[in-house]
């Protein structure tokens, strides 16, 4: 931590803030220019994060240097992460395509949705069965029964089954369905959740929060790797900005940033990231060219009859579409 | 709900938006321009509310014209709610000023500061004892223990406590030491949180998301009052824009809007919202002239010892001056 | 500047740091810790600011301490800077009051409005005869003949008027009409234009860029005093962000912000900060009780049938009302 | 447009609505719902845009249905433009490549940019002349030296020269030395530049603005395009959002927007779009799977000497390496 005092701090405030530091056992350097006097703070990171030094007297402001996650830091662990759910792979080499509605509607919406995607190529299946929705009065999910038809096409198509947890005490009920437990962008500082799914050993799918910095997010997947689980997948899908042409804005330099910044595998989700299905396809294109490892689609045998989100989801034939463009584009990536 | 049509639409097209639109039980006007037409559909607004246009070939784009919140709506109930906490008024004529520490830390600590803020002329202690923190190494806060020296510290200064949930399932207990529950900033759309604080008759305070709209905002309170609990009190309390030199943007805008849109009470938090303690006294000023119906500020004996948040915790001299200041204005605000 | 070395530097990366540092004449701080070294560099802030360290190999990011700015910081210059607009004077206790509407019209408007305006207790009238609009389709003035309308009103009701400049050629022009000159927020970093307007000794109105951070804003004034004109109005007029039921934020702890950080003067636009005319009132009051110099706002003596910006103006009646609870909230300011 | 009036909006001011929309010789249709009447107004689209209906008593809102551009978009013209600058092709099927430094800083320092560029496989060369710079104390350009090294560098590697215009009474000058005028982020709603630019035959690249939305973006567009100027490429450049770990977010969606909305060829500058030299190799790759017709990228033969934005350009080594793989993405988008 960097500690800039006022240029007009007096030689007592500055004695003040030097005592606190040595009180809790951290050493210090003072760099002491012209105008202004400069304290670096060196020591444990987790006592100087904890410190409070711009309620100080002739404290200007301070600067953190260092990131407070560690475990999910590409610092701790040099080599990517590639998560294994029951054999698909998702990170380095493997290209992981997640499919299917918004929200699990009927058994036949479903198998056909499932039947499509993978044809289409994908390997998971995505489908909400507990929503988190704007207003209380809009479609809210099947429950489990929609969780039991999740299972039933997984298994039948053979693709591994995604889906959201809204509610802590659902987890164990949801991980006798499903594969892989989605924390969803609302429920991304939701702490006591990403606490709870870190105590099991299943993969978890972490969307980053409509208003999260890539440090937010990473703060929030070290929850879930604090707990002992490192089976963490990114999901980048989108963040909140003033345009409004688009849903929400995809940022695909968190892609690249997450690259660097992590060891953790990290996907993209176009529809969410555009809420415009006619950008799906060069949103997808755009993001494995980025580097990302997987992609997740909403896929909906007839969007015009969707429950939700069927403006951002794609027709089978689009689905397909988009997929032959995209394998190209990871081929050229070393994917797959 | 207003439908554009492309200018390039088929009749074909046309005929099956009217369809889906006949299908659903609803009716609609057509409005032909010389390059489009638009369709305005009427009827049941939750139905509405469920249409996805947007995937039928032909469409350009929908606007949506009403709300789907409607309890909290200001259309629903003309007169301002003001919330009864054990005798303690919020909304209408009262300026309501809660007080105290960011983190319950000790019973020292908690005991110094609501004397200070009662002495200043608070009448709500506030005090977290479950801290939602960025970091998993932050302090998490004291628990049940904090909860009982809040609620020891409200009785001795007859000042009623509010404290933050954080997990659905501590509900009960903490309505056994609390007066009003608060929903923090990062949890205004964890639904299942929202239902279940909806389920008591306890007061709320729901704090606006970081990144929330207004009318998001208002849907959260709807999943409250949906459930019964009418007891709301909305916060505003800075959202996250572009700017770094304070920690959040403070929208007193927003105490407006929701004075124009809602019939429910809304206070401001100048401590989150500006991040800075040499900001909360003419925010606190400002957000009093805005509208506000009270305040929730951060009071910390010892802000350079606090365990968080002293960057913006007023000291107790700071406060009782603020509060000298913000009285003066409430008094032209007809408040008190 | 704070340089933060990668984890894995290499000794020869720091030392080609550190002889970059040496050879532009700067001096430096090592602070080594167990997992980073740190750099703190010191010296002529010129030099400083234009170092470009993130281009080293080893360098994980670098952090500027100091601002860039200097006449217009309260550093410079402690005291409040009041600028005298022909006798009406802007900052310190004084309330400057500019009302008038968006665009002069006719002569018929603009003197009804003038006439109102300063029934109300205005002591600016605002007006604009060159507009910048989002679309070549829109109105955009009456250029010349609406200075020379805005000259008559403002000598016929003792008003000092203020108008904007878009265009560098016609600030010799527009000088012979107006008192105050008026940048615009789309204009806040058309530095040439900061230049020109620098290089008069007329009083320049600088409102706040759409997106444009507090610091620079400050930087912005930096480039008209830097020219020699020290006669600067800052003006906060609300910043985008994703919020849609406002057509803009208005940001009033900017205007606190403002105070703490440089000497010059700030007021506060309610009408563009906030697009709706039922939101000036309560924003106006606020926006004084936040500590600001001043205000500008919309007047029309008929909103429903301006050419611009008829959403936001008040009308006649309804401005003389805001004025009288402005002027309540300024007394206890000590303003006026 | 759409009016939607309040719920207790009262007959007399329906009635004064429609008075209105008749006295501009526009026609409209009422839908009557059970709780809100709504008025869709038709005709002439510049006169609707000029109403200010919410000033008008009763209205709740109003929604602008169709976009003021018109030139510049789709429907005017559903082929793509190719903007030919002295026979190097941008739009369609080409993909342009821009690059070199962000200042000219020397002769030599630009010699071996341009050459190393070329090499790279670039068709245009970059670099400022007259640099908006945030600060007035920061490296401001060595103005028309400047460009005569540009134009020397250009005719020496055959290379087109693109260069920002600053002042709209230097177009003439630049002119003389540059292929095609920049017009940089801050100055997208410098209107009077627009029309100064579109007054020439000059090809134009216009940068998005910090926080312009894309329809405002296409309305400065249309500026050019309405002074008969049609040889206009766009640039996405990254806009302001919350996220500080990158200088900007590149918004590729913009890319894939403006391919829907408007005949005109679009670029990426993943440079300024995302701040980091480590990013522009993956965004470069993004951008181009996205859709864009050409990237401008900073390159300088050591980033860490350059008078401004090292920390963002690559090294002749690492553009030759992004051009591989750049090359490699645009085969499959059929591009070259």
């Amino acid at each position: 931590m960097i500690i800039v005092m006022r240029p007009d701090a007096l030689q007592e405030d500055l004695n003040k803030v030097e005592e606190k530091i040595k009180s809790e056992g951290l050493s210090y350097h003072l760099s002491k220019g012209s105008i202004r006097t400069i304290v670096g703070v060196i020591g444990d990171k987790k006592i100087i994060s904890g410190l409070q030094m711009n309620a100080f007297a002739g404290v200007e402001k301070t600067v953190h240097i260092t990131e407070k996650y560690k475990l999910v830091s590409r610092e701790f662990r040099p080599e990517d992460t590639i998560v294994d759910v029951n054999g698909a792979k998702v990170g380095g080499k493997h290209l992981a395509v997640m499919a299917g509605p918004c929200a699990v509607e009927s058994r036949e919406q479903l198998m056909e949705a499932a039947e499509c995607v993978k044809k289409g190529g994908a390997t998971f299946l995505r489908g909400g069965a507990f929503k988190p929705r704007t207003s209380p009065y809009d479609f809210q999910g099947l429950a489990e029964k929609g969780l039991a038809m999740l299972k039933e096409a997984g298994e039948k198509f053979d693709l591994r089954v995604v889906t959201e947890v809204v509610n802590q005490n659902d987890i164990d009920m949801i991980s006798n369905y499903a594969d892989v437990l989605q924390i969803g962008a609302r429920n991304m500082q939701n702490f006591q959740l990403l606490k709870e799914v870190g105590k099991t050993h299943k993969p978890v799918l972490l969307k980053r929060g409509l208003s999260a910095t890539i440090s937010e997010w990473l703060n929030a997947a070290e929850y879930i790797a604090n707990e002992g689980n490192y089976n963490i997948i990114l999901c980048e899908r989108g963040i909140r900005t003033y345009e409004t042409f688009t849903r929400n804005t995809l940022d695909l330099s968190a892609v690249a940033a997450v690259k660097e910044l992590s060891h953790l595998p990290v996907i993209a989700d176009p529809s969410h990231g555009t809420g415009r299905w006619q950008m799906v396809r060069p949103m997808a294109r755009a993001a494995v060219a980025a580097g990302a490892d997987g992609l997740i689609i909403e896929v909906h045998p007839h969007p015009e009859c969707a429950l939700s989100d069927g403006d951002q989801s794609l027709t089978p034939k689009n689905f397909e579409a988009t997929m032959a463009e995209v394998k190209k584009i990871a081929a050229i990536m070393g994917k797959e």
